[in-house]
This record gives C-alpha cells, sequence and structure tokens, in this order.
C-alpha cells in the first residue's frame, strides 16, 4: 500500500518575496513546487495538497476594495474562493505538466472547498487577523458602525479590518475528496477552505475569517486517514531558541516534548507555532502516525527519515 | 439508469440584470436556480452543471485593471480560474443546502477545469471579443505595443481589448469529472474553462481568450457519453422571426433545419446562434440523443416533453 501524505504547502512554495507578486511570478515558483510534489509522486507517495493563501487573498481583497468605484467589493468569502481558483489553476497546470514529464498518467484535479467553522468558536469574540486596506480612524468607525466589521488599529500604521481565525471543524466536499484521493492527485481545502457556518436550519453560509492552512490540513489528514502529515516551510527543521546563539534544530519530536515547548514560547504565533500545534493534534489523534515539518527540497529525504522534525505521540 | 444530463446555465441563472452586481445579489440567484437543478435531482436526472462566466469574469478584470497602482493585474486566464472559484462556491454551496432540503446527500462539487484550445484555431487570427476596461486611441496603440494585445474600436465607445473565442478542443480535468460523475453533482467548465493550449513539448499554458460555455458545455455531455445536454436560457423555445409579428417558436428542430435557420440568420450571434450551434454539434455527434434548450424553469417540462426545444439529429 502507497503511503498517504496530505502536503501542506506555505506561501514559499507559491510566491517570492523577492519578486513583484505577480501572476507570472507565482507561476515561476508553482513549477518549481509542483517539480517537488511531482517527485514524490513518483516515489511512490499517495499524495494530497493544501496551500495557504494568505498574500493572494490580501491582494485580492485589495483589488477589490481599491475597483470599488468601477465594481462592486467582493466579500471576503468570495475572495478566498477566488483564491482558490487563482492558485488550485496554477498548481494543476504546473502538476500535470511535471507529472506528464516523468511519465506519470496520474489526474490532478483542484476542489473548490467549503470549511465549517463553529459560529461559537472563541475567534469570533476576539478577531485579530488583519485584511485588506488600511483606514483612517474616521473611516474605520464608519465601518463598524455600517458593516459591523472589527477593527483595529495596527501598529501606528492605521485601521485595519480584523477577522476571525477559527478552528476548522468540517471538509465539506469531503465525500468528493475521497472519491478522488486513490486515483488522483487532489488539491483541496485551498487557503484553509472557504470558511462557512452552518446556520439552525441547515443552510451554509460564508463568513469573514482566516482558517489557518495547516490545521486544514491537520482536519484533512485525519479525514482521509493519511499515514502523514506533511507541512512544508522555508526551514529544513523545527529549532528552539531560534536564531539565537544556543539555536538547535530538532529531529524529533514528541507531543509531550512540543507541548513544553509551545508552553515555553519557543515558537512564534502565526509562524511555527500553528505548524507544530497541527501537528501535534494530527498525532494526537492518531498515536501510531507522524507529522513532519520541513523544506520542500527536502520533503523526500524526510520522508526516508534523514532530516527534517518528525513529530510523533510518543 | 438514470439518464444523464449536462445541464449549461446562461447568465440569467447566476445575475439579475435588474440588480447591481453584487455577490449578494448573485448568491441570491444562484439560490433560486439552485432550487431547480435540485429538482432535477429529486426527479432522478443524473446532472453535471456548467455555467458562463461573461459579467463575472468581465467585473473581475476590471477590478483588477483598476487597482493596479494598489496590486498588479491579473492575466485574463487567471481571471477566468477567479471566476471559476467565484461562481462554482455560490452554486456548489447552494446546490448543497437546496439538496439537503430535499432529503438528498448526492455530494456536490466544483472542479476547477482548464480546457485546451487549439493554438492555430483561426479564432487566434481574428480576435472578436471585447475584454477590460475602455481606452484612448493612443492608449491601445501603446498595450499594442507594449503587451501584444490586439484592440479595437467599440461603437464609438473608446478602444477595447479584444481575444479570441476558440472552439474547446479538450477537457484536462475530464478524467476526475468522469470518476465524480456517477456520485456526485459536478460543476465543472465554469466559463467554458479556463483557456489553455499545448505548446510542442506538452506543456499546458494559459491564454487570454473566451470560450463559449455552450460549447464547452457540448463537448463535456459528449466526454461522458449524456443523454442529453440542455441549454438553459432566458426563453422557454427557440423562435424563428424573433420578436417579429410572425414569431414561430419551435418545439422540435432536426439537424437540418436548424442549419437552414441559422443559415438564414435567424439566430443572434453571441446569444441563440452558440446555442443552437452547440445543440447540433452534440446531436450530429450522438445521432440517437437529444439536445433541449429552454428556460430553467421549464427544464423538467422540457425534459418530459411538454415544451423546451427539442433539438435531434434526424
Amino acid at each position: 500500500m502507497a503511503e498517504k501524505i496530505v502536503v501542506a504547502l506555505g506561501g514559499n512554495a507559491l510566491q517570492s518575496g523577492k519578486m513583484e507578486p505577480t501572476a507570472e511570478a507565482q507561476l515561476a515558483v508553482v513549477k518549481e513546487t509542483c517539480e517537488r510534489i511531482a517527485d514524490l509522486a513518483e516515489k511512490g507517495y499517495e499524495v494530497g495538497v493544501v496551500h495557504g493563501n494568505g498574500p493572494q487573498v490580501g491582494r485580492i481583497l485589495l483589488a477589490s476594495e481599491a475597483a470599488k468605484a468601477v465594481t462592486p467589493a467582493m466579500p471576503f468569502d468570495v475572495c478566498g474562493a477566488m483564491s482558490q481558483g487563482y492558485i488550485g489553476y496554477h498548481l494543476q497546470q504546473a502538476l500535470k505538466v511535471a507529472l506528464q514529464k516523468r511519465g506519470i498518467k496520474t489526474p490532478v484535479a483542484t476542489l473548490l472547498t467549503q470549511m465549517v467553522v463553529d459560529s461559537k468558536d472563541p475567534g469570533f469574540q476576539n478577531p485579530t487577523k488583519p485584511i485588506g486596506p488600511f483606514y483612517s480612524e474616521e473611516e474605520a468607525k464608519a465601518l463598524v458602525e455600517e458593516k459591523g466589521y472589527s477593527v483595529k488599529e495596527d501598529a501606528g500604521r492605521g485601521w485595519r479590518r480584523v477577522v476571525a481565525s477559527p478552528i476548522p471543524t468540517e471538509i465539506v466536499e469531503l465525500d468528493s475528496v475521497k472519491r478522488l484521493w486513490d486515483s488522483t492527485i487532489v488539491i483541496t481545502c485551498g487557503g484553509g477552505g472557504i470558511p462557512v457556518v452552518r446556520t439552525e436550519d441547515g443552510t451554509l453560509e460564508g463568513v469573514a475569517a482566516v482558517i489557518d492552512k495547516d490545521f486544514a490540513a491537520e482536519l484533512l489528514a485525519e479525514n482521509v486517514e493519511a499515514d502523514a502529515l506533511m507541512i512544508l516551510t522555508e526551514v529544513e527543521q523545527v529549532a528552539i531558541n531560534f536564531n539565537k546563539p544556543n539555536q538547535e534544530n530538532l529531529g524529533k519530536l514528541t507531543y509531550a516534548e512540543a507541548e513544553k515547548h509551545c508552553a515555553d514560547g519557543q515558537f512564534a504565533p502565526g509562524s511555527m507555532l500553528p505548524k507544530v500545534q497541527a501537528a501535534m493534534k494530527f498525532v494526537k489523534a492518531n498515536p501510531t502516525k507522524k507529522a513532519i515539518i520541513t523544506s520542500l527540497d527536502k520533503a523526500i529525504d524526510a520522508l526516508e527519515g534523514k532530516t527534517g522534525t518528525v513529530i510523533t505521540f510518543a
């Protein structure tokens, strides 16, 4: 049986920080990324792909707001759906070509994915994720009045809308993901999924929220019974005392060790912390399985136990 | 065996011409549309859904161009991918809810879809579809120089970019559509599909083009061996002498009759003509099957032979 792996791609797998944030520049980076994913497929791993969308959805929202004299601005859930279209298209095109070059005929498909979040998630009481343009205090207060937005002052640079970052609870299109998984490389839960809540009468309703793609990938990995959750980021290994003279890279990490490091504030919120937390959640739910945090280039080496940080329950 | 139907949704199934073109207004119309699609599923038909994207992709492009001082403008193929995200999300959400209300558990999924077009398609020699904002003559000529755009003067209102409207030849994600079809209501080939060409080395490359969603739906119907291609539009039946005192609504139409009416200029280009042409193409390729052109509200009646225009080969 092929090992099933959910791969979560971070921002650096989609766009280079050194280049203009154009679609052309994204496609160039995505082509490189897909060579590495195709390598995994060539090695015989059964792969599914989740990707982030932070910078992309941010720019879609900025463009939408900047153009609102010309055409109505889009709600944030729709911006998320559009970012799934944007990124999924590039990934599925580049991955198909990368597989073809290797003589691999596995289909590739992007499924638009809605993600249920709990309307009672504590995140909604205290939204913290800034999105969209900067406003003056006056503009910001008008948006609170008119649209019910939450706003916060952002480090002296002006006011911004803030939204919740709730925990994902259910992949609406899971059935379809599962039906495709065995035959197809599925790109799903892009940007963490389009956030929706279930109302009392069972309706699904889009909400303005940011779902962490690592938690989305974790939920997917649980749901498809993956053997490994692989979170790819800029560094080859998780480290404690990061960027200090006594930095220590970690090859292995148990749940208990990870818990302690989290409590000690070793991992940066919004950066390494959610990755470690998602890994912990996966191995807690699946104590015989593993999570891996490493860089894209080292994915195969890490799966073969040569590098990366392998998180296990015990 | 359930009858397999590919449903092509026109612009009126997605947005009301009477309302502001907001996402909220689209969702309201899409909810109504999905009630009708759910009716088809409830009747036991096996349905796949294709939708247009003309106004939506137009607005995405306008917003992108209007905001380019803030964030780089998107290429047109990416705008198409974003419109699949936007529209597919609303359709899959509303359809899931409409099915749930009927106690139907069929999964619903939107597959991002690339559509191969032939780079030698005559459409590329003479692009005719205007997209994006209006330019002055000077701006237009600069775009020809700098970006290689084709431009045309648009009825005294200014200059616009024009792109080709090639015939679709291959659905890149067809494998995945087929794998899902039997179990799932698949929303695919949105906006006719994201246009791509195959380069000599087999690479897929996005191109700026507009693919007619009726031809895309036709190709899908052939590929999944559908029993019927159903093109839903604003009118209940195809008519000759449309809007004249001697208007005649047509209940049935053979290939030969349709061919004659097309030659006589009975159907408006960009409106009823491509619908009739797509219907003709389907029944020519599948002489035992049928195509139906009718309105969304009459879909079931038309399938039951009570109304609509049924196009058959002989």
